[in-house]
């Protein structure tokens, strides 16, 4: 049997993505299942999107073509505990799949989605924020991540807290009631008469905290129809990530940086101002936006057998 | 029948206190009994808490001699519903009162405990924060008191959260490992050696939030002990609670300051720092440290009664 595949995994807490590639990067089957992250969802759930997608992915290929596998997964200590590693094993072996595989984790399959260099840093934003850095494709060190609780500083649940509490001013007569405070009282407070005080923090502080997130896009919608205090928001966000990521490389670094989430996209407000503020603190530094991991974790695979890993990695990735 | 006496309440989340004493401030009996915040704790346990506090109190006494009532609690708005109302009225008929009451708020009732001026500012810091305008004995406005997750800037729950994110930042090498960051962990993590941050992250942020607080004391007594990391948070928080107070007083106002809360006591180092912030800000203000509410509470009953009201209060309050 030739053994001419690589199969990639993103396994995220909303997603699961498998991505089926022959050795120079052609793709030969994609798979999506729901989120497969083992600390969120339990090993159980996990276990079973990431054989839904794999087989999605596999479709009628024989399996025993497949010569590697590497899976990107946030949280993956619980796949170092035997008994669960022995799941993904039996899994795997469920699967008709004798290739080896590896579990890396998803900061380092992003960077290597973006990039084929070694070494630089990756950020995400999204609802959380964390920074980390990567050598010879290793995370060795991490910034924030430290979830909404004590950290995730600039994040979505930060703009959306910070969306919360601009609504609180405003109500309290601290500050103008801008478009902003508008949006987040239309939003909370579904009355035609305008809340008390107390009541506005009634209905803000008792639902799980994490919902604020999703005030975050009201601040952008806001900063764009030219509200300050949207605007002021946003900036104090871009210069908390931006800090995040620099406290984790040498002021002189020339590697690659890669930023990912839905908050450092290039085309939001937050990402467009992180990367000027990482164009001027970090000049020669390539600046590079997260791609496809799946893609990335089937180069990871492939990678100990290629010839000329940059190449491929453009045919893999399309970066 | 002589109504010669007056029944003061503080009704809070920890404990519900009665004051009976004359009508010239003589202590005549005290109540004590369990939390009556009927926010926190429900209107059934309120109603029970306020009736032990009140037979306390009363005693062999007979109720019929009781000339008014006041009572000061947080979160009041529960006794506005007709409903509750009529309970709190069963209640105190039950108790053989025919005495006229008032249902006020603790800040007032705060405000009253310590000065008998009708105007001026009180702010209480304890697990959360709040500060408070008070205008002719009613309060006009307040400040902060958002809570935990939406503010309560400078309080003991911000305090603990920032003593959580020194331990973090330690752990991962953003700052030395200082007194402050060695208390938290041997709080936090009861095993010989060091965790790992993720491990660190996952107790942390696992307990309920609120719990954070009861890290508060362990950023004063590394203070206490020259950590300079600790210096720096309680200065950030005098500096916040300093500024949740000036938010609401005119640059030239002039009337009294009292303080109230496990965190604003004289004897503190956030409350030494407040008081230096505020004498700096408001040099002809009077600062004051908030008393016994239940005695405040006292004298507001038999207010509208007595000829001499300032010389009252200094007998009600001993301020």
């Amino acid at each position: 049997m030739r053994k001419d595949l690589v199969l990639g995994f993103d396994i995220g807490g909303t997603s699961t993505r498998a991505l089926l590639a022959t050795m120079d990067g052609t793709p030969a089957g994609t798979g999506r299942a729901g989120g497969g992250n083992p600390t969120s969802h339990g090993v159980e759930a996990s276990i079973a999107a990431i054989g839904a997608a794999a087989r999605e992915a596999l479709g009628d290929t024989d399996p025993a073509r497949v010569r590697a596998g590497h899976l990107g997964l946030a949280g993956g200590q619980p796949y170092e505990e035997p008994g669960n590693r022995a799941r993904l094993d039996h899994l795997w072996t469920a699967l008709g799949l004798d290739a080896p595989f590896a579990v890396d984790i998803d900061l380092t399959v992003a960077f290597a989605a973006a990039t084929p260099t070694p070494d630089g840093t990756v950020a995400i934003g999204g609802t959380g924020a964390i920074a980390a850095a990567v050598e010879q494709r290793r995370l060795t060190r991490r910034a924030d991540g430290y979830g909404w609780l004590l950290g995730d500083e600039g994040s979505g649940f930060w703009l959306g807290r910070q969306a919360a509490r601009t609504a609180l001013k405003a109500v309290d007569g601290f500050l103008p009631t801008g478009p902003l405070a508008e949006a987040v009282i239309a939003e909370a407070w579904p009355h035609p008469r305008r809340p008390a005080i107390r009541e506005l923090v009634d209905v803000l502080a008792r639902r799980p905290p994490l919902e604020l997130a999703a005030y975050a896009p009201l601040v952008t919608a806001a900063a764009g129809a030219g509200d300050p205090q949207a605007t002021a928001i946003l900036d104090e966000a871009a210069r908390l990530l931006s800090a995040t990521i620099a406290s984790i490389r040498d002021d002189s670094a020339d590697t690659p940086i890669v930023l990912g989430g839905s908050l450092l996209t290039a085309g939001t407000p937050v990402g467009a101002s992180v990367r000027a503020r990482l164009a001027e603190l970090f000049p020669t530094a390539t600046i590079h936006t997260a791609r496809d991991g799946a893609a990335g974790a089937a180069w990871l695979a492939a990678l100990p057998y290629l010839a000329d890993p940059e190449a491929a990695h453009k045919a893999f990735t399309g970066a």
